[in-house]
């Protein structure tokens, strides 16, 4: 597209001082890098969300399992997981095996070569020579971006897959949230409109952040940020939701808000937050849910979580059909599916072979 | 089949409190979980050893091996390893792989999410969401029949492969050393009316515990149980081969009974057989097996061992036709492959694949 | 061949009286094991680097891709790491990636079996029993050779690739660098005739000694050995030199010989030497190569090194043309591909795609 701007022609010191949203052309080249949350339309959104759900519909049927598998076979993906993090790890791992797309990994924390004193630019450049992908989780925020910068000036420019980097990026987890969204709501207009309530320690968790961002890009959404008042949404955010016009409430009260939810998004409450005993004249019971909530909530609200819980949603309601977090697991899976694909730029095959055969939902 | 009793329709009590035998017949549904040894009936046994080396002959072939490729191309498997064994993972590894069942693994004895709080139940579904099956091993006796009856509770249970849960259970080494006893007396009648003799620790090791029930299937079978008096077979197992009306012999004199052996399981005396300061006075040379005793058993006698071994048997004999235990490893590739196969119903594709091309012994 | 010695009829003691020139003959038969770099002849060599382009092209076509990987994917590898190495590892990885093998790995430097007690024999007996070859990196001098001669006297022997034994031998590292000159100087006349020179660390880099070795199977070259004299390159490899009637010249004087380098082979100044003392009054600047110095070389010279790098060169000259450490890392992944098609005996079904397609350089 004519309007993207390329990596390659920009100093690492000008990138830098972009905002999140200018960063987001950069990102949109040949090869495409997913980086951050802010580089995703609603355009973007709704073509990943329909890929995902014909991948896993194809995926249903044996034959179109083994079809799957050939979109991608030709290619090889890297998973370098500095960081630990097996969810984020397998989720990735299976889209990858559901297009074909070999993988290999290195999940340690220090690899042998940064004990032999290379840069991480280096390790990573090096990681990069035997794949056609690069999936990358690393402690350090905006590596991920930097290494995507370090790529497009070399002759092999290969994609980047920001698999959480540092405190404040992880978009794929910001893209399963939206689709598991839509999926939720399929059937009542889609996200349009709804009220999607967070609930918990929304001060630190990017997850929260990126998918409020996310949320702008739809119509007429209120979001309520319900938790203690050490841990509430930070006011960045609430600017930006402000500049692009997105309703917004900020609240203690998680019961009064429950009636009307139409998503309700859990987030655990961390460790760290007892150490600091912050908000201890809140009980943590009271961002909880449980089954002697449910009765308040509409029979069509969404319960989703980013996972790992603790306590913050009994496990009794693991059952109940609007508890929808482990259907969010897996729709992590498809969504990632749908983004690798498209970041060879493979779509119009897997849709030409949904219209052709059109399996059953 | 109508005998069947479901998982998802008993209580964890109720369930703990059945017998092992009884416990197998929840273990049949769709799909099939592989949890204890003592869930396998001879019919059964008949038919995974005949499926094993139906697989291993077609897999001679280079297109057989393709085709075996193509049997479960469509699946994956998880490999969840909390207790690490480089052997058995590999063993389960290569069947999949023959079976083209694409793996992920998890072989951290922590993960992230264990550290993060979440509950073992929760880090177990996480991992079943991304695959088709989940092959286990964990150092909690029970945990793989807690993790199968719990994904029955849920709207996607998948199968469950115990690859070895605690001190007791680990059904696929029993099933191995079924099959290989079955190819080594494939000329001589199979295992029917055979002496198998146990020799080492027969107190605590489950791989014996197991095999003996097993072999209380097969009809005139004599077990012979040659250990020092403190490492003897528990009275459990006699027991239990009272109730098949198995016969056996207990004794400490391996001599003896090496000329009439048809087949010996050599065990490891471990380590903390000597920490615990039992069976001093029994040398350990009294149940080990080398080059100078080889003139003593007879020419069809099967020697077998679960290894890793340390000095019970001598290196010297590796080579001897007798020596089984090399080819009992890559016999556990094969039945656990037939097993998979079993696990998701396509073994009438491979029996019809190997009834028209009869590939070669 | 007629010629070629068994592995199965040489005892231990024997095979390792012999040169590693006498022991090369013992690595070509059925089947072959790439152990070290003293068993390539030239003509072996040229056959694998024209292979290895010639993968490297059909790759780059999706249909060739895919063409490529149906040529072992009937078969298996077992990656066995006992000495961590990432990008060793991951280039191995790749190029059985690239071929459809399927990979099993062990990349721990203790294994569970260890722990029991179990030999090393065992454990990589046991590890290559589940698989058709073993590519294998061992901290122990030999190690590699001795589990190709162990293997070779059980009924079970699959190829051994040394992916690095010690301190002495990484063949398939000296086997990219061959290559990485080849392709260097494809349009100049190839290896013949020209003049390499080595930099730094010469006394104790295995990958020096093996390539200085390797390049005696070419025509008029010259090896120029710049390094403090603490670190130059040890007699018993110009002893070797001057069997072969290699032309070579010892210097501490880099500067001097830049301008008639064809190649020039950067090496890592490693922590020992300065924990040592050694050289001390030589500055490491000596022994570095950065753009001032590039006017110096010609425009055809390669510059190359193993990597991982530290300040022997500057990432400035990165980009130029001349510095290909970043290609030569590829490069290893395509002689690799070459070397384990080639052990498989398959490399003229590629060699016959190859003329029947002629994909384009």
């Amino acid at each position: 597209m004519s309007t993207n701007m390329s990596l390659s022609e920009i100093s690492w010191a000008d990138f830098q001082a972009l905002s999140l949203l200018e960063k987001g052309a950069y990102f949109q080249g040949t090869p495409p890098h997913t980086l951050i949350a802010q580089q995703f339309t609603r355009a973007k959104l709704d073509e990943l969300c329909t890929l995902a759900t014909r991948i896993k519909r194809i995926n249903k049927r044996r034959e179109g399992a083994n079809y799957l598998k050939t979109l991608l076979s030709d290619k090889r993906a890297m998973l370098y997981f500095a960081q630990p993090s097996s969810r984020t790890y397998l989720s990735h791992n299976a889209a990858c095996q559901i297009l074909g797309l070999d993988t290999m990994d290195v999940r340690d924390s220090k690899t042998s070569s940064e004990v032999k004193g290379e840069s991480p630019e280096d390790t990573i450049r090096t990681f990069s020579s035997y794949a056609d992908m690069i999936i990358m989780r690393h402690p350090v925020g905006g590596f991920a971006e930097r290494v995507a910068w370090m790529l497009a000036h070399t002759n092999r420019e290969i994609p980047v897959l920001n698999a959480g980097s540092g405190a404040d990026q992880h978009p794929t987890q910001a893209l399963l949230d939206v689709y598991t969204l839509e999926r939720s709501f399929e059937k009542i207009g889609g996200i349009d409109g709804k009220s999607v309530v967070f609930v918990g320690d929304l001060a630190r968790g990017r997850t929260v952040r990126s998918l409020a961002w996310m949320l702008t890009q739809y119509k007429d959404v209120t979001l309520y940020f319900v938790a203690p008042e050490s841990l509430q949404i930070g006011q960045d955010i609430l600017d930006l939701l402000d500049a692009a016009g997105t309703n917004y409430v900020v609240t203690q009260d998680f019961t009064s808000i429950m009636p009307i939810a139409d998503a309700i998004y859990m987030t655990r409450i961390q460790d760290e937050w007892d150490v600091a005993g912050q908000g201890r004249t809140t009980g943590s019971s009271d961002y909880h849910i449980g089954a002697e909530d449910m009765h308040l909530l509409k029979d069509t609200t969404a319960i989703l979580h980013p996972l790992p819980r603790r306590e913050e949603i009994s496990t009794d309601i693991d059952n109940d059909p609007r508890a929808v977090y482990w259907r969010q697991m897996r729709n992590g899976m498809w969504i990632r599916a749908a983004l690798i694909l498209t970041t060879f730029g493979r779509q119009d095959e897997a849709n030409k072979y949904y219209d052709d055969y059109k399996p059953a939902s």
